[in-house]
């Protein structure tokens, strides 16, 4: 299972009844937030994902709109009495913040909370299934992307056909690692006689708040689905550029030139009361897109 | 007019769809927000208080389901291009959170932000028909309790019986004021033949979050409003008491002590999933109590 649930998919001031940022990637083992805008614990309530779930939460810069959320979720684990421990990567400033906040109402966490600065691009988080990746993206403040890659499956070992060739159990591990077998006689009996392929590993890719920085296409390439900011409509990339921030039209060429599987677009500013032209907009360039709306979950 | 709104009535964590403390007390002149937790600023959006109206800010105390929220509305009115300034009435160290939550996003508001910091009991604010006193509550940290006292309000002059006794425009002030008319005779007109009194002055004490602490009673006495928190039922006095809180029965008790009109009651603990008992509890022994309900006006 790899599942993407959205949580706000507002710009700066909520509006309309849409939220700050905030999304949650769940696999088999880990809940991921990505970025934690204000009402985030409320709408995680609404949407019924536990608090408790989350492994690692993911902040990609310090505008308010994707981290004021944050000190109340963490304090209401506290309240709640986790104590399994949480993985914070945030911009350094962000453990000033939260360590001002704890101190002043004399809060001590019955949970480890790991802060891991984010410093340089490459992999910041390496899981038991998934590993994550964060890479620079152009905006008015330092800002991060973050790309999550499930790690290469085993292949699958069809015991019967193992057996017709009397390959010994000892030996399965390297049947899914790819091996062929060989026997005593040294005869070679290939992989693909015994075993069945993987899943391939899936990929998703969170491009934070960015101008329009075809530099991103080499980042995200090939992954199954990118989630692109379009803050605007595609007459307001002046606007758009002024801001560092993106387009409908914008977002949709990044998919398009790394020809990932699929788009979802979302961080609409609030000066538009509703969604409507947006998808019909980004299907333009990239037909396969979807909005960001509060509460949807995207399979991968 | 005077009018408090509801925005949040719950305690420590959100749940049941409630929402962490905030309220907003209206006058012709002034609009106050008296804390501010995660979401009050989504909550005004909903209630159709407008952001702009705010002419003060009181926060009672660094807990986060006091001030979460104070960061989002301040960076919103300045996203929103408020120009007037803002008056913000809290203990002093939360000064410092908000200057490094602004300097990290490098944000620079538009308008005046004035802090004052709370830090002993007395007058606070004095504004045109309205001052606010500050007292201390006693709770786990530092932690400020508000009274909002109308300033009396002139007597009106009836020009009509006015001009009968040849009073001239002249001394209306002087009448308004409750000053009798001594006319060139040396007669003596009494104020009450020409002016008609004017409304009593009303009050509202918010009592913040606190243990039961009969020293209230004298700071809270004979307001028109009261609001005083009841975390728990009446069952659970130990509890409330360990933790700084208060019971249902605890607050009438202040209210009836205090010869208080009304009283209000919120701050409800996230482990009832209803209100039912709590108002039939503080009734028991105070008879005129309202549940904090939010979205609900209270005319004082």
């Amino acid at each position: 299972m790899l599942a993407l649930t959205i949580l706000g998919n507002n710009s700066a001031i909520p509006a309309f009844d849409r939220n700050p940022t905030a999304q949650v990637l769940q696999t088999n083992d880990e809940s991921y937030l990505i970025d934690c805008g204000e009402g985030t614990q409320m709408q995680m309530a609404k949407y019924k994902m536990r608090r408790s779930k989350i492994t690692r939460i993911f902040i990609s810069h310090l505008h308010g709109d994707h981290y004021y959320g944050l000190i109340g979720l963490i304090t209401s684990m506290g309240l709640l009495g986790r104590l399994h421990e949480l993985h914070l990567h945030a911009p350094a400033a962000l453990e000033d913040i939260l360590k001002l906040q704890l101190n002043v109402a004399d809060t001590r966490l019955p949970f480890p909370l790991h802060f891991h600065a984010i410093k340089e691009e490459g992999i910041i988080a390496d899981d038991k299934k998934m590993t994550v990746e964060c890479f620079k993206t152009k905006h008015r403040i330092e800002c991060w992307g973050f790309i999550f890659r499930e790690k290469k499956n085993p292949r699958k070992v069809n015991p019967e056909r193992a057996s017709i060739y009397e390959i010994p159990a000892a030996f399965y591990e390297k049947l899914q690692q790819g091996q062929d077998y060989v026997n005593k006689k040294g005869t070679i009996v290939p992989n693909e006689e015994v075993t069945i392929a993987a899943t391939p590993p899936r990929s998703y890719a969170f491009c934070a708040d960015t101008i329009y920085d075809e530099t991103l296409v080499d980042k995200i390439k090939n992954v199954d689905l990118l989630y692109h900011e379009t803050t605007y409509l595609k007459d307001l990339h002046e606007r758009a550029a002024s801001r560092f921030h993106s387009t409908t039209h914008q977002a949709a060429t990044i998919a398009k030139m790394g020809n990932v599987k699929k788009l979802i677009i979302g961080h609409f500013s609030s000066k538009y009361e509703t969604l409507d032209d947006f998808l019909p907009e980004a299907r333009e360039i990239f037909d396969n897109t979807e909005l960001a709306l509060e509460g949807a979950c995207y399979k991968i």
